[in-house]
Formats: C-alpha cells, sequence, structure tokens
C-alpha cells in the first residue's frame, strides 16, 4: 500500500491525494502537520531530504517526492495522460509552469493571509500582481477549452493547476475576474467528486 | 524543422539547445534577445502567451513552451530518459525541483548580479542562501551518484539541473564549496561536449 504523507491545507498534497483516489490506488494517508514543524522533523527530514510534503513511499520503502513528479507517476498510462505524445507534452507545459509562475504566486499568497494571517499591507505586492496575471494566462487558455492542455478530457495538468486555483480566494484573489477560469473549478471539481469551495470567496 | 526561439544567456533555453543537438535533431536557432525586450514583443507575444523564452515552433505551427517540458517532448523514447518506471519518476522529480527550489534562487540571483549588475548589499539575502541550500542539496545526491538522478548514465535531470549550476560563479556562489556538483558539473560538459565554465568562478 502506498503511504501518502501530506497535510490537507497544502494543495501540493491534496493533488497527490486526488490523482490516488481517482486512479483507485490504494493507499494511506499519514498526516504530517506542517504549521506545528512535522516537515522539520529529523525522522522526516530522513524519509524526504527536500524538506517538503506532499512525499510518498512504496512498499519496498523507495520514495518519491514533488507533487507533479508523484502525479506523472502514479497516473502513467492512464487516461489521466493523454496518448497524443504532443498533447502529453501541452500537459507538461501547463505543469512546469504550475510549479514555477503559479504555486509561488497564489499558494505563497494564500499561505500568508489565511495562515500566518498577515495583513494586505504586510504582504509583497507582488504576489497579487503575478496571482492575477497567471489567473488571467488560465483565463485565456479556459475560454475556448473545458480543460486545460485543450483537450476534452481532464488531465494530471488540470489536477495540479485545481488546487491551489481552487483556494485562490482565500488568497485575496477575486475568481470573479475570471469566470472560465471559476467555470473551470466547478467543472474539475465535479470530475473529481469534491466539494464546492465557493463559500470561501472573499475570506 | 524544429526552430528554438531562445537567448544563449538562458541557461533555461541552453537546456532545449544541449538535448536537440545531443539527440541530432535539426533544428534553427532564433535569438530573442532578453535584455533588449524581445520576449516583450506583440509578434513574440503572440507565439508563446507566456511571454518567455524558450519556446520552439513546430513545421505544423504549433509551439511548445516550458524547458523541460520541450525536452521531455524531444527526448521521449531515447537514452536520455530511463526505461524504468520509478527511475524516471526520479528523474521527474529533479526536474520539477529545479524549476521551483534551484531556478527562482540561483539563476535569479546570477541574472540580478551578473547582468544588471546590481551590488550584492541589493540583493535579497534569501537568494544566496536558499541557492546554497539547492546547491547543498545537489551535492548530498552528487556524494554517491555520478549523475542527479542516480543511474549510471546521464539523464534529462542532469542536463535541466546543469544549466544554472554551472553558471552559479556568475551569481556569486562558490562551487568550491560543493566539490561533488563541480565535479559533476565538469562531467556533464564532458558529456555534452561543451567548454569548461570555470574561469568564471568567483566573478
Amino acid at each position: 500500500m502506498i503511504r501518502i504523507f501530506g497535510d490537507s491545507i497544502s494543495g501540493n498534497c491534496l493533488k497527490v491525494k486526488w490523482a490516488a483516489e481517482r486512479l483507485q490506488l490504494a493507499h494511506e494517508w499519514i498526516k504530517i502537520d506542517i504549521l506545528k514543524g512535522g516537515t522539520r522533523t529529523d525522522g522526516f527530514l530522513a524519509l524526504n531530504p527536500f524538506g517538503q510534503v506532499p512525499v510518498v513511499q512504496f512498499d519496498d520503502g523507495r520514495t518519491l517526492s514533488q507533487s507533479n513528479a508523484i502525479i506523472l507517476h502514479f497516473a502513467e498510462g492512464s487516461d489521466l495522460v493523454p496518448e497524443d505524445a504532443f498533447e502529453r507534452a501541452k500537459m507538461l507545459e501547463w505543469m512546469f509552469w504550475e510549479q514555477y509562475s503559479h504555486e509561488p504566486t497564489i499558494a505563497v499568497r494564500r499561505f500568508q493571509k489565511h495562515y500566518l494571517k498577515k495583513s494586505d499591507d504586510a504582504i509583497d505586492a507582488d504576489l497579487m500582481a503575478k496571482g492575477r496575471r497567471a489567473l488571467g494566462r488560465m483565463e485565456m487558455a479556459l475560454i475556448s477549452n473545458d480543460f486545460i492542455a485543450g483537450g476534452t478530457a481532464l488531465t494530471l495538468a488540470d489536477i495540479s493547476l485545481l488546487a491551489y486555483t481552487r483556494m485562490a480566494p482565500e488568497g485575496g484573489f477575486d475568481l470573479g475576474d475570471f469566470p472560465a477560469v471559476h467555470a473551470w473549478v466547478a467543472r474539475c471539481e465535479l470530475e473529481l467528486g469534491l466539494a464546492h469551495l465557493h463559500e470561501v470567496r472573499h475570506v
């Protein structure tokens, strides 16, 4: 059985949980409390020298970290990964972009506002500007496509980007300004059997 | 023929060039001058709405961006990608880590110091601390392995991480503190037929 070490306040961890559930992989969720320093203990660092959740451990003891690398490993050969080589490349394009341009702005602002309870004045103004630019980039893609990588079915790129986009309102981002993104969040939630998070808008 | 739009001052662009050369893919290099605003023209944004180099265009007009997504597409089925599923996953783990934890610290500090000519005092001190932590993480892996993903042959993870690690001295990072990384840089340069960049240490 796959052991997933994660914290449900982390979108990166939720990606792994959702992918495992969608693929019906037998797994055990082991909670690591980020806010209480769970990723900085010696035991955890022995498991994952990167010092980050999520990390997964397989029956043979081997471990794998980095949310997008994990879900790619889980989903290889499944319908979450397009068969066509170019479509697969577009999926990966969005997944690398997510880690470079989306997570470091939207997830970071959400963490500072929602968990560290910083006031807007105390948060680097760049995070709002860059986060809105990231949402705008998604809006551009989703105006003409149901799913982010351009195909007609949910892929890992949707799972990857859903995690923090869905929580963006907790970071002060108004998804009402990005209607195609907003509709896509609801579409992905339905597809993955998740509850709507709309009530947290304008937190 | 594949058209690669890039600037050789960008490690992200060099990854794509090195992979294309290694795989002997017929390609044309089209220079986009980052420092002169080449990625912000209307023409370039029409090609790549992400507004970043590298971007590649195939004969049918389709485009692909994000350096790691591009090299994965180029190298699929080649010896730069391990056949074993878990080894492939470890390669991807390092590639996602590169974009999240390595490039945003080492490449950004190098750009500010070497191209924007900022003094050390004017550069966010976090970049040095986090960049050194990233190099330390690589050192830990390379003490017992010739290549970063743990196998006995060069993979895309090496190409990806080599780009900015090799230029780290231009960002003020002393590779003398990371001897296994330093030896790995030389090993990868040899493997890829690149000139040594050692003379730029301690710039």
